[in-house]
């Protein structure tokens, strides 16, 4: 870490600034050039409190704080090379097989989550996801079966032998979930739920953590950090969309962030091309796209019925879609060295 | 509500969703024109579920839905013509006065709170506000002092007669946090933490609801929903920054929602300039912008000592500061017919 | 168009609604429901002023007004059902083959033009771009060699045989840069720059058409219309990155709207990875991702010595890497059937 | 300028960076600390081309380059103490009084600009806006009168006294608009029209720029920059929305540049409500928040008749409004030491 002092600092002013930092168990190395006195922090400056920083920055004789290392540690790829691969009933995530979960929006009723659950394993794809517990907008929207859902997953999955992915919403629920379910998602409106990410980093089970649609590429390993932190090391990184201006799309799929968080983390990442862009339409050119630029795998709304889908039905494809989009994910990821 | 089907609908195409729109309970009206088959719904359709809009949306020959009432009701003007004014130990928020909450953003120890509360009491603002439990970006950052911040809050209100308004972030705290704050804030991060949302509909304490920095009008109105559902008409709507492009900012601070909310819900509108900009330099002329375009109150960080704040010491001013920009908010007040 | 009157509405009001449809030279549907009002217009509205749209709407007694058919037009799918393929020195773009547009970001002087135009022919890029009049955020950089500029590209230009793309500010310029270059190319900031189109639309040369970094998809398609309705029907469509909150990119490229573009518009699709990301790291993974998601060709900076580039070296690859980039885009360009 | 070097960085690195600041024209002054090695840069380095510090930012074995000084210089406080007044026929802009632009979006003919106008001119409103070339998204919506329209303003001017601002797109038109207008306005779109800056740097009118919907602070400056650069200082700084996710406003009114623009820059800064919002509904509001947080002037659509106003009808208050309007705004106005 850096600090930069203003033009025309007073000597009592760089030795108070010392001071602190002797104070936060740090040893300096000043530098005063013609024009700037720089002060260089010695040693490992990642243990400090970010709100330390900012109060240097509000100091009035400090011009920058330049923070070269990253805020955030455990799930960087500085501190782990090698790529996490997450276990789940034999399915390897974030290994060189491309994972495909897919499911309903919601899970609607047993017979809706069976049926769909029989497709999604004749398609090929390798998890089942569906919401049990639903994050909705008006407090008169479905808000999903909660137990009874999650139930129902549990018998498509001893049917089917298809893990199960759901969400988790309230710190209460997530032993329930936990018992039911092989993968807990985290919403995007959930992303800085710290209370909840605290209490996922005490569970064994892998965490689908979505990227919150106004988060930074910082506060999004920031969130996962606290899991790890937490001791859950099996976190999967999910971009779903950003709030944007653009208007064609509910969201801005922000590809880009694949490749950076490949190289920035040794933790999965998943695309999730249907919340992505709210359009089926345009779901499989984008999940083709997001295998193409490096993800892991993908999480897709499937229906087997979409027009009669309890949620999200402008963006679900057809289970018979999901067929199709298999067979052309199969064909790229084994351009790039992968399979599904 | 409106139902445009496509150009070259089928009859049969048209009976089907008029037979959907019976099933929900409500009768047609079928207008054929020489283009445009148009099927307008009949009565309040605002029990329509969301997720009902979408299916038809999804619909291939259905061109476009209109919705032309509100998905939100109980926050709304047309269900409650007077202004909400809710009372806080003799305190009215949203009537003629303005309220002014003002204190640290974290609470560090025992003096600090107490020295900050006399100076607020001093300035003249109306409440305490100070953070117990703090959501951080990293896991590693001072997380807050908990119940033991709460029992400081409430020294400082038994010596000062401030109210208190205090954070709180998991469904598991809330009656904890009920126990000692006469406002609870939910932040900008948990606005669409529906799990909270609803437990704050239980309690009788009103509610601080910060706009998420991510939320369009009708999401932040959909969350205020959620707690009115539940019981709970004591809240207030919080503009807090939004995420743009901009970055000489740490948010937009987006007054232009303070006269839409004014005229879209009877709920009080209260205006955040420190989190809203991230700049100390800037929280007054934006406090006074806030009044003369009609909120009802502020939230302002401040600290005896803003450097050596905790948290978000660059958006802190100092007491000192308080003193003069209360002084001038008295001004401002007093030329829309308010005061403080 | 389907006007929605307000509940309420007097018949005075609807009568004087229907006369100023009349004026306009349309016919009218009326359909008065038990609650609602409504007009429907007769016939082809796409040549009713979008400023007469607006009044509507900011009528009092008028509810919403539902433009049902697209404000474009020459640029839409639904005119031109075919594919637009554009010949350029026998080079089809929007065809079967995948184009790509390499070179520097400015032309610096005559041996790096050369240079890099001898690279870039060998790489099979089959376009050699480049900037003479560039656009820059401050006064004091340079501004590129303006007509010598052009001179050296024509010089690449007859040594390589690839044709040249570059850039055009100035209505002014718009001949000069004629003679030279066999497209030209409208830069982000000038996407509206309505005197710069109209004098574009005059021309027989085909333009390379850049979203505006804040252009929603009808504002892009609004633009390219302006070039078709002069005359013009060779232009490209360029996603090069949007302005969002998100910063570790330097623009948010927004792949999605490629498959929405090919949807909506028979016009050729590029896509520019190197200002849409700012980041020579993932200008690889984003190309590939383009053509995944269905793009026509790329613009890609490449130079044979990044970092003595005069302008845009941390978004420029080397021309090694330009090498190894095509010989991935002509594996993935034959999985869709296309090729380079 | 510092530059941080990468850890582990070899002395032929160290020295190959000093030797390009030294070709540079600049000394270094170099700090070898036991982490970092950190080479700072002696001298006024605000001439250093912007495009040198991305290369130097792009070399590999560098880690950051913090620019501590701004990249633009005739605009800033630093450069000049004082606040540009801008003299205009009389009116001082910049100066003790609010000024206040208004009129119609568009003149539309000789008898609507001819009664705006005297609607205007009893208000107290001191300066007459009008649009006779109009920037418009699709070709085939009204464009303007040209310089029928120049005419129309002129005859307006001759009668009321007021003087004229309004819009240029075109560099071929400067010097036409010139011999009309008072003031020239430069459009959100044109903003980064670096040909048209550069003209407007050629005449001694006054311009009004608007700021660009996608730009950030930098930008702006940068762009009036480049007017200023050219020798005519008389540049007025003018915010109009930016382009956010935020949707109930046509665009995101961003109030905290005014303070800022206030501290970093010299020249006078006006707000544009009318664009701004959108919303004809709260152009009132967000107007005397301006003036409260420190505008030196406001732009205003105003229409004897907003419902047959050719374009913007939407935002567009009523010259009966703007009577009010003024009142208020003078009462404002005192309170800050203001006047109009």
């Amino acid at each position: 870490m850096i600090i930069v002092m203003k033009l025309g600092v007073e000597q009592s002013q760089v030795q108070e600034t010392i001071d602190r930092i002797k104070e936060l168990g740090f040893n300096t190395h000043l530098s005063q050039g013609q024009n700037r006195t720089i002060i260089g922090i010695v040693g490992d400056v990642s243990s400090i409190d970010e709100s330390e920083v900012e109060r240097l920055r509000a100091t009035p004789y400090i011009e920058e704080v330049v923070r070269v290392s990253k805020p955030y540690k455990l799930v960087s790829r500085d501190f782990n090379k090698e790529d996490t691969v997450i276990k789940v009933n034999g399915i390897e995530i974030g290994g060189k097989k491309i994972v495909v979960m897919a499911g309903p929006c919601s899970v609607e009723n047993k017979d809706q989550i069976l049926n769909i659950a029989r497709e999604v394993k004749k398609s090929g794809a390798t998890l089942l996801r569906g919401g049990a517990f639903k994050p909705r907008t008006s407090p008169k929207d479905f808000q999903g079966l909660g137990e009874e859902g999650l139930k129902f997953l549990l018998e498509a999955k001893e049917e089917t032998g298809l893990p199960i992915v759901t969400e988790v919403m309230d710190t209460r629920d997530v032993e329930l979930v936990s018992e039911y379910a092989d993968i807990l998602q985290v919403g995007t409106r959930n992303m800085q739920n710290y209370a909840l990410l605290k209490e996922l980093g005490k569970i064994d089970k892998p965490v689908l953590l979505k990227r919150g649609m106004w988060a930074t590429l910082k506060e999004f390993l920031g969130a996962a950090e606290y899991i790890l932190a937490g001791g859950n090391q099996n976190v999967m990184l999910c971009e779903r969309g950003i709030r944007t201006f653009s208007d064609f799309t509910r969201n801005t799929l922000d590809l880009s962030i694949v490749p950076v968080l490949k190289a920035e983390s040794h933790l999965p990442v998943i695309v999730d091309p249907s919340h992505g862009t709210g359009r089926r339409d345009i779901v499989k050119p984008m999940a083709l796209a997001a295998i193409a630029c490096g993800a892991d795998g993908l999480t897709v709304e499937a229906h087997t019925n979409p027009q009669k889908a309890i949620s999200d039905a402008d963006q679900t494809i057809s289970t018979a879609d999901l067929h199709s989009l298999m067979g052309e994910i199969k064909y790229i990821s084994r351009m790039f060295g992968r399979d599904i």
